[in-house]
Parts: C-alpha cells; sequence; structure tokens
C-alpha cells in the first residue's frame, strides 16, 4: 500500500450544529524524520464532545482552535520508523495526534505514551483514553461512590457515562444509567452490570428516577445537563454529590441556555454541585491507566467501540456524538 | 407593669409575598410553671428570610409550619422565674422560644442557651445567633478563604452577609459586599471593613464584579441567587467555592424560578457550588460561639441591628427582610 499523507483542518467555526463544512481534507507531504523523532502511523482516532467546545472557542480551559488549525484530537497507532530509543519501531502508541494520517514527533512536542500490550488500541482510547481518565477522576475523586450508595449516570451509554458508571458498580454502589434507547439500555444492564438503566427516549425520566431511587441520590454523574440534571437534583439524597461532566444537550443550543431551575435544592440537601477538567489530573493518569488495567484484565470492567472507518469519516464521527449515533467510545479507524 | 402574655400564631399560608393576615395575634395565659421549668421573659425576637420556606412548607429540612402553630422564631428575654438551677433567676437566655411574650420550658424542651455576659441580647440573636451560626459555617466549612484570596458576598447589608464577609476579611482575604443602597455600602466599607461594596440598586454589578475581582472570584457566599448568582458563576476563579446560603430574590417569585444560565462555568473553572443547613453544625456552635465572642471583644467584628417596637410589629419586621429595610439584623424589641 502506498502511503499518503493527509490532515484535516478546522476551517470554519460552526454555527449551531458542527456540519462537514466545518473542515477541510488537505493532502500533505509525508513527514519526515528529525534527529529523535518517531514516525507514526495512526489507525484511530478518537472524537468527543468537548470538542465542539474547542471549536467554538467557548471553553477557556484550553486554547481555542483557530482557523486553519489541524483538528485537535486524540489517536492511536503504530510507530513505523523510530530515531527515539524510547518509542521503538513497531510498538503502539496514544497521544494527541490530532487528526492526521502520519505524524512526526520527538514524543513531547505531541507527548506520547505506550500502550501496554495487553491493551487494544481501542481501548487506548476508551477505556485508557481521555474519557477513560475523565470517568475515572470524575466519579472516584468528585462523585466519591461508596458501598451501598445509589448513583445515577446520563449519557450512560457513551464513552465516559459507560466507565463512570462500571467503576461506581466495582466501588459498590447501586448504579443506574440513563440513555437513549433500548439497545444502549441493554447493553448497560445485561452488558455492563448496571442495577437498572432508564431510556429517556421512551420512559417517563422524572418518575422512573423516582421509583428506582426512593431513597435519592448520593451521587449523580451528570454529562448532558438540561431538563436531566434538574430531574437528578430534584431527587438527590443528603449530602449528594453533582458531578458536572458534560452537558451535551446544551452544546447545540444556540443562544441562552436555561440553567437548572433545582439548583436551590442543593441548600435542602446540603448537597454539592462540582466540574472539573481532566487534564488538571494528567500527572495522576499512570495511577488511573494501572486500576483500570486490572480492572479490564479481571474482566470487571468492559468498554464498546463504535467505529465508522475510513479518514474522511471523521467529521461524521463527531456529529454523531450529538444526535446520540454512538454506544460507547466513537471512534473512527484510518489506515487500514 | 401588670404583665400580659400573648402569641402570634401562623395563620394562613402566605400566596406571593407575606402580608400580616398570614398571622394572628392572640391573648394567652401566663404560663405556669412544672417542676424544673422556668419562665422567660422574651424581650427580642430574631426574624429570618428562610421563615418564608417554613411558612410555605417549602424547605423540607424542618418540619413545616401547621396552620395555628406559634410561629417558630429565635429569642432572647431574661428568666424571671427558676425551678431549674441551670438557668438561675436573673440570667439572659436565648434559644427558639417562638413569637411568645412569656415562654415556660425546662430548658431542653426548647432548649435555651445562656447568653455570655459580655454579650447584649442582640448580639446573642445576632452574631451569636443562628445567623452568626450560618455565617461561620458558610464561610469557613464552606467558602473556605484563604489569605490574599478574592471572596465577594451577596446580600451583604444583612445579619448573615456582614458578618460572613467579616469572617473572610479576619481570614485575610479581599472581600467584596453586594447591598442594596448607599447607605449599606457605605457601612459595609467604612463601618465592616470591607474592601468595596457594589450598590446592585445603583451600579452595574456585572461591570462592577469585573473592575473590582480581575482575578475572578475564589469565594462567593450568596443569599440572593437571581442574576447576581449568575454574574458571580461568569468571574469564578480556578476551584473557587459558591456558598449556596441563600436565595432571597426567589422567595417572592411565584411559579419556576429561572436557574443560573451559567451554572457550567463551573466546569471551566473547577468549580463547586455547595449548599448547607445550619442546623447540622449545632454540636459545633459552642465552638463557632468561642471564636466570634474573640471576635468580638477585639473589636474585629462588628453587628448592627434594626430593631422595631412592640410585639405586634414581628410581621412587619419580617416583611423587611424581603423588601430589603434592615441593615444588619432585624429585630423586634418586646416587653420594654
Amino acid at each position: 500500500m502506498k502511503r499518503h499523507n493527509q490532515h484535516i483542518l478546522f476551517s470554519a467555526r460552526p454555527q449551531g450544529e458542527i456540519e462537514p463544512a466545518n473542515f477541510k481534507v488537505v493532502d500533505v507531504p509525508m513527514p519526515t524524520l528529525d534527529t529523535g523523532e518517531v514516525l507514526v502511523e495512526v489507525r484511530y482516532l478518537a472524537v468527543e464532545p468537548a470538542m465542539k467546545g474547542w471549536m467554538e472557542a467557548r471553553a477557556d480551559y484550553i486554547a481555542p482552535l483557530q482557523i486553519g488549525d489541524v483538528m485537535r484530537g486524540q489517536g492511536a497507532g503504530v510507530v513505523l520508523k523510530s530515531d527515539n530509543p524510547k518509542f521503538p519501531a513497531g510498538i503502539m502508541v496514544s497521544g494527541p495526534l490530532g487528526w492526521r494520517r502520519y505524524v512526526a514527533t520527538d514524543g513531547r512536542s505531541i507527548p506520547l505514551r505506550e500502550i501496554p500490550q495487553s491493551a487494544s488500541l481501542p481501548a487506548a482510547l476508551n477505556v485508557l483514553g481521555i474519557t477513560g481518565m475523565t470517568a475515572y477522576f470524575g466519579m472516584l475523586d468528585i462523585g466519591k461512590p461508596q458501598a451501598g450508595s445509589t448513583v445515577l449516570v446520563s449519557g450512560a451509554g457513551g464513552a465516559t457515562g459507560s466507565v463512570a458508571g462500571q467503576l461506581a458498580r466495582i466501588a459498590g454502589a447501586r448504579v443506574i444509567g440513563i440513555a437513549g434507547g433500548k439497545e444502549k439500555c441493554d447493553w448497560l444492564v445485561s452488558g455492563l452490570g448496571f442495577d437498572a438503566a432508564i431510556d429517556y427516549k421512551s420512559e417517563d425520566t422524572t418518575q422512573r428516577v423516582l421509583e428506582l431511587c426512593p431513597d435519592g441520590l448520593d451521587v449523580y454523574f451528570d454529562n448532558v445537563g438540561g431538563d436531566i440534571l434538574d430531574v437528578a437534583l430534584n431527587n438527590l439524597a443528603d449530602r449528594a454529590r453533582v458531578v458536572l461532566c458534560g452537558g451535551i444537550s446544551r452544546y447545540n443550543v444556540s443562544g441562552t441556555v436555561p440553567g437548572p431551575v433545582n439548583y436551590f435544592n442543593l441548600v435542602y440537601r446540603r448537597a454539592r454541585m462540582e466540574g472539573f477538567i481532566v487534564l488538571d489530573y494528567a500527572k495522576r493518569f499512570p495511577e488511573a491507566i494501572e486500576v483500570l488495567l486490572q480492572h479490564l484484565d479481571s474482566g470487571e470492567l468492559r468498554h464498546r467501540e463504535t467505529v465508522l472507518h475510513g479518514f474522511e469519516q471523521l467529521p461524521q464521527a463527531l456529529m454523531n456524538l450529538f444526535s446520540g449515533g454512538n454506544i460507547g467510545k466513537q471512534l473512527v479507524a484510518i489506515n487500514t
């Protein structure tokens, strides 16, 4: 196979929903290696809801994307050539490779991480990637589930929610997931060991949370915001923790999005609502990866990916996240 | 003076704003003393915004008021007669006396606390009372101000806010208060040592917070909710704490009150919004009182009361809180 390099550039800020016209595929030369560099052939690229915030320059915890930048994103691939003993040819690596088919780096300018031999590339971008780190630190450090406590996770069919819920289960909590559609809900209960799942598309979420969590929620892990956040705020147990991880129901709304009308229940329930940015935990990623690998090896923790094939599918893969088209982690497989 | 007992009953739930018709003054016999009881002549009764929640049966952290109940509230007075060695005649006591001119109790059914000799009765209901406890635990336990940090307090001209702000100042923080009107703002800066005050009635709060807190808020102590909460959420420093103490801007609105549209900034700023109920800290009240007494004695902590005279003024005193008519603690002096 003749190797051919391409990048996808961020070419226009979205007006409302993300669309293919926000991106542009460009042909670029194969990178040449400088001293100490490695050439990575990318095999998978991951998409995440947070990308919309970067594209809109709305998220200020990270430099906003500039028009013309290579689209930022996590990827995993194989080292084809190496002038760097830390990353010899043939090993698998992951890191913020961007939407590129081929990447040359010294492993620091684009920080590379060797993928453990027992882990697959998809797992490296899912459980062991940024969404896994988000689930780990959000659930365990902010949510702090206890044995016997009740934990509700929204967006539970996605990469972060599905891992976050399993980590709460492993901690001994009773875990209820909210997801859209029967397939996702069946997977949560039968595949991942959630105690129950609520299909917000066909069930009355308010009623079902009340039925399933009669003693209230000790932890609510929020990936969606909007009405479901308000349902959770209305059903908190005393001293509950609301983990603000995402707000995907907000991301496609233009103009002002209403806030949670039930926020004042935080007072009555002596409860806490807290946000976090996973990059703040970077120094502790190795700790998390070690624990998550153990859970993977023991079979306690499972993962799933929805994979589109072809580099040019990346914009579509990103759009999938906002239509709920993915189960587990949305990836794109390339160069295969 | 012939002693004559009266109670004020809670007689009708408010429809919207509190009005005199929600209460009824009734003549009742002077209480007689059983074994172990004391007779307290009430001198001051205190009113608090939280009462509206009790009257509306909206607050569920405490039993709602039933129609016909004696109105619940904190008071302070003198022990006239005593069959209880813990509370000898002549000492001053405070506790949840209710809206009564005279109270008989064994000191447990209505828990009495002896007022320290160095403290006045108004101070006992203000700095050393429930609002003082609220300020102490809310600011120090939840807000955790540090030396050099920036603290914003809304409702700063009220009893809780004025004490909370001073406690942050004593902790070494830079403190900005938001209050309604020049008189309150002047008092905060000149009287209490706040670093600045914002008059939300005549100034652009958004602009002033930006000017006065260019590095963002490390702590926002919220007594008001509404637009000011949103201004604060938009100006948080990283790892800020938003202390939800009250939401007086909400209390007179019927129907659904909008939530804070800027809540998602808690994610970008890795910040926390947390509510609390001061009664949860009851076991630690003695610790707080000891510290607050020291601050009073040293002159570091000041307090002010707005006093109406006459038992029948209690409903009006309560209504004052919602029109901002009080500076510092709103009290009613009776039996004088």
